[in-house]
């Protein structure tokens, strides 16, 4: 097996304090970071729920938010790729929105520095919503006269159904879809029989095997970073081997894609591995559709290790710890369209 | 003005009763017909919710009964006519889900006897939900781990994911579907405040009109009749006027087109009048975006009446009284999709 220095720090750490205070292992905080420019309200995560469940946001009324992120499920879509207007087909398995608050940065590349700014993205994106450009959703809103109330309670009087609200909305929205109180969470605030046996071997496992080395802190998402820079790393980090070709792992050359910088060939954001049950297919293309393998091939192609099945078995036991608790949430009431808007 | 000896009888009632007990005006009853064989339970109706909004009983795994039938609106999807898989146009406008457990049968021609033969149509049309056969949708449900407890509480252990037990829960579930309390209702019970004058003279024109002869009954779609007979009315029944041809409102043969019978050429299930603030476009084409024009439109086009603008006015303000209350609903937690399920 072969570890870098880092993730010689990171077992040094886990076998010394196991899942004691102090040690690597972190519970969900209640709350992920918010920013100072955008407080929690009612008002306003009432009105970003309406906003990411409004199809009309999409040129032909049929896509919303949820339509690729179901909150109902697990906040993505069950398929490789999701499926926009006009049932294009994307390039990128669509990420979970639960807990996506804590990562520092958003998108699989990591090229949104907040929720606020990835919240409307896909709404101009031509195999996503499809919109013409930002203003032409935010005229859409502006003629269902439903809205104006719900902007102005959360925003105030004036001029604000604007992008930089709409995309504040829906961010604080996105800040109340967190998963707390997984076995796993249980188990580090001190419920020792919150793990199975099976569990806390995989625990193990998964530190002594350098899985931990990226997918590290509360959210499984990487070491903590300053909000706005995106825990990256390569992947593949080893290219030769059977699981790249099989997968395709190397076709999409990741943040390279919107940068341009060689150095960001093959970059990718850490992605969570809370509530993997609920989020298959897996990796950035949704090629391996079983948790056991994207366990194998994540391992041979970050680490190049070749974990043996109990081994496998028993990390796999040790991420179904990681689903947590989705909170009861009401329907939102998306305002009328009036007649005049139908197209 | 001409009325039919139907519509003489129900203006005499009108006249002599008003809106006091024992007249044509009906509140909308606290809880729809519930057949015999498919009484409520919570398990039921929260199924049944589950699979209303689950985009997995459709071919692409896009489009839910929910997609179409938005019960976060108006129970439609706001547009002419559907979408289904593959950005398919359907033929006819979404009916509202919202109070359609009144109606005493299903579908715009009223083919459907129940809401039960009704909730399993779409899943297998072609250019809505897309399934090969209902046999596909019942395996999918199967695959999905998490829908077996969910059908076993609703329907006891044994063989129970089944295509009765599937339109028997999405039946439950839209039984639930219903919106009190207008302005109406309140009236009808005896606040005389619920409604303005105007409202109480669009009242009045409605029924002198003659709207009400068809537009009968707590839900204003039809006279009150056995559940599974259909409330038929033949539209247009006045094809010699422009607004036919304008609207296209004869090109589509109504029932004719399920049961080839000559006598159901253009006939058509007598759809409610509630909440039509939420439902624009009108019609079963949806070819009229505002509710003045439909107001019109019907006048001329059912009872060969050209209504002057003030008339057309107090019967829209009257209509909007039927604006009921729309339940806090909670959000269905859909079972996760195995990856092995994933194609």
């Amino acid at each position: 097996m072969r570890h870098s220095g880092f993730t010689t720090l990171i077992l040094a750490a886990t076998v010394s304090a196991g899942a004691h205070a102090g040690s690597i292992w972190q519970a969900l905080p209640a709350q992920p970071p918010i920013p100072a420019d955008n407080p929690q309200t009612p008002a306003k995560i009432e009105l970003g729920k309406t906003l990411f469940h409004d199809p009309r946001l999409s040129s032909t009324g049929t896509v919303s938010c949820a339509s690729c992120h179901s909150v109902m499920e697990g906040g993505d879509d069950h398929r490789p790729v999701s499926i926009g207007v006009h049932g294009q087909a994307g390039g990128r398995n669509a990420p979970t929105v639960w807990n996506a608050a804590y990562h520092s940065a958003q998108f699989w590349d990591g090229r949104a520095a907040t929720l606020e700014a990835q919240a409307v993205g896909p709404v101009t994106n031509p195999v996503e919503m499809g919109m013409a450009d930002l203003g032409a959703a935010v005229g859409r809103l502006k003629a269902i006269p439903g809205y104006a109330p719900l902007f102005e309670k959360a925003f105030g009087v004036g001029d604000s159904i604007t992008v930089e609200n709409m995309g504040k909305a829906i961010a604080a929205y996105e800040r109340t879809l967190i998963t707390p109180n997984s076995p796993y969470d249980r188990y580090v605030r001190g419920d020792k029989r919150a793990l199975s046996p099976q569990q806390r071997r995989g625990m193990t496992a998964f530190a002594e095997t350098g899985c931990a080395a990226c997918h590290a802190g509360a959210a499984f998402d990487g070491p903590t970073r300053p909000m706005g820079q995106a825990n990256l790393m390569r992947f593949p980090a080893f290219a030769d081997n059977p699981y790249v070709v099989r997968f395709k792992l190397d076709e999409d050359p990741g943040r390279f894609a919107s940068t341009g910088k060689e150095e960001d060939k093959h970059m990718w954001r850490v992605p969570t591995l809370r509530n993997l049950a609920y989020t298959a297919p897996y990796f950035h293309n949704g090629a391996v559709k079983r948790l056991d393998d994207a366990v194998k091939v994540m391992a041979k192609t970050q680490l190049n290790v070749d974990l043996d099945p109990s081994t496998v078995a028993d990390i796999v036991a040790f991420l179904d710890a990681l689903n947590g608790e989705f909170p009861a949430q009401t329907m939102p009431r998306l305002p009328a369209t009036p007649g005049d808007l139908v197209e």
